[in-house]
């Protein structure tokens, strides 16, 4: 297969390498693994999670559930506050599936009850310090009034949190103190529920790549770690080798005189994301080898707009390309890359499917 | 039509007063209008510049010079370096249409003219201080190559910049010195050639939109004018009444303590570029009306990260809404925000048809 535009290849050895290695994690902590599918919203690559014999999923949205559904999959949580405007969708999808929702406050609970009537779960959401939504444990009179369903179709499963100020560029020092002032809000609006039974559901990447025991987790939910990429590099979170996405791109132009080369692939390929620190970047430049690409960076994205990507290394590797090469980009968010693309490339030629727009 | 997910609503009112305000500027000036169309990517929208007489187009990739062309465009200039590993297609297209590339340098030249067999037009990137690409006046000799096309159907039509440089906080200022040594370069460019009968080809936003006269200018392509967006407005260059496009989001929790709400709508639905400045932000928050929104920011995205916004406002607005409204969002960057959509919604309720990945 020859690559002529910007393609997002998949090295399925390295993503399922990261899979087994998380799942093995997740097994020996006791704790389900319910991995996010966010990041990769590809049917392709579900199923070689099914075939670790993972059968419980999260995902980010409604559309996401059914596409995922209609895959296959008989078991997902969607990790978003339910939106009361999505409740004939979810209505619907709830019929046919076991769905599991979060819900942030009473008001959507209340929604919840009056107008969806099939069978589901719910989790409430908890804020344990990233301060993007979910109850705070101090809120006691809301987080009752959140446990109490009203609607017996409508069962309270556990309570759930994103801790998402994992996200540091100083994550390895950061996540256990992250998870243990997580666990001690769980264990406040646990008690103040009464109820001992709830499952307890965590896991961003950082957390879950970085520690190995999570007493208390009864289920982890990352979803990055799959592909990882050049920002949790930056932080620490998995070595190069981990880096299961690349971006293959055509150079177009060369300019020495400022040790740059222009390569067509752009922000509407790659996300804006950035990694900032000492040599800010929009992805790191990795040559393509026969088998895919050599994990060690040889040049950076400095810069990029809408469909140029700036690289800027070192005299001696701009002086060597020619406008016609292809050149490898680890992304920097590969959430965010994924999202982008109409479909991904196995290194074996492979289209595989995703979810698109 | 009811919305119930995040949906980027266009006011077609707006867009073509935009268009036709561009329009006659350019027939002012004597100048072609040749429109970027990277920025709606959509063959509905394309109609709406037909209707004013609008038959020549610019584009960024082959991909979408293709989309165009089976609408029924049949003169299109895509400004991207040309890449060679696309020869084939390219050929193909420049049987069916008028086609014009981009060459910024003797290789790109080179590869073409042994590559590409079918007649097509040509421009010289120019770099007129962006840095982005493009040949620099001073590069002679590689200019003296780049004009010699040694392919009697491959003609030189003309050089063409892209100022990228105006977008900028203040564009007003920067607009009319970068114009003057914008025109200083196409000069030196002109007479290294020799060639006296060659296009001018200018048109960045910024610079079409404040600047009344462009002496020395045969063809006009601005892109982002037809939407506009928050970045245009806080770098001085639109009106709030010109922002054609809104991105319509539900309320899915509140958190009145700090003065936020989150809505469903994040980063891939609006894109991570991000207005600096005093408040930096995401995304302008505006009310919804009946016909349309009122385009005076009553609040602003705060953070966004994969599905969700954080809006932060005042407490009385905060307090105001309720989980289940909608509220729209005057995206930052609606080129990016544009590329992200399966589709658009006019105001009328009709689904506007846009290229997809």
């Amino acid at each position: 297969m020859k690559i002529t535009t910007p393609t997002l290849l998949i090295d399925e050895e390295k993503a399922r390498r990261n899979i087994r290695r998380m799942a093995e994690k997740a097994q020996e902590n006791g704790a389900t693994f319910r991995p996010h599918f966010k990041t990769h919203q590809s049917a392709d690559v579900g199923k070689w999670f099914w075939e670790e014999g993972i059968r419980q999923i999260t995902v980010s949205s409604v559309s996401m559930a059914y596409y995922f559904a209609s895959a296959g999959w008989e078991d997902i949580t969607i990790a978003f506050p339910y939106n009361p405007l999505e409740h004939v969708a979810i209505e619907q999808l709830a019929q046919t599936i076991h769905l599991n929702l979060l819900v942030t406050n009473k008001a959507g609970l209340d929604h919840l009850n009056a107008h969806v009537d099939a069978s589901l779960g719910y989790f409430i959401k908890v804020d344990v310090g990233t301060h993007r939504t979910g109850v705070l444990p101090s809120e006691k009179e809301e987080i009752k009034r959140m446990a109490d369903s009203k609607n017996p179709k409508h069962q309270l499963k556990g309570l759930l949190a994103h801790a998402g100020h994992t996200y540091r560029a100083d994550a390895p020092n950061l996540v256990t103190p992250i998870f243990r002032g997580s666990m001690d809000a769980f264990a406040a609006v646990r008690n103040t529920i009464s109820r001992h039974d709830l499952l307890i559901s965590y896991g961003d990447t950082p957390s879950c790549s970085l520690l190995d025991s999570f007493p208390g987790v009864n289920e982890m939910r990352p979803g990055n770690f799959v592909f990882y990429d050049a920002m949790q590099y930056s932080f620490g979170v998995c070595t190069l080798e981990d880096i299961a996405v690349c971006m293959v791109c055509p150079v177009v132009a060369l300019h020495p005189s400022r040790s740059e080369a222009v390569v067509y692939g752009g922000a509407v390929h790659l996300s804006k994301d950035q990694v900032r620190g000492e040599t800010p970047h929009y992805g790191l430049v990795v040559r393509l080898t026969d088998r895919g690409w050599d994990p060690n960076p040889v040049a950076h994205l400095d810069r990029l707009s809408q469909e140029h990507g700036i690289v800027k290394g070192s005299n001696e590797f701009i002086d060597a390309l020619r406008v016609g090469d292809l050149i490898g980009i680890l992304p920097v968010h590969s959430c965010l890359t994924a999202d982008l693309q109409g479909s991904y490339l196995s290194l074996d030629g492979q289209q595989l499917a995703k979810l698109t727009k």
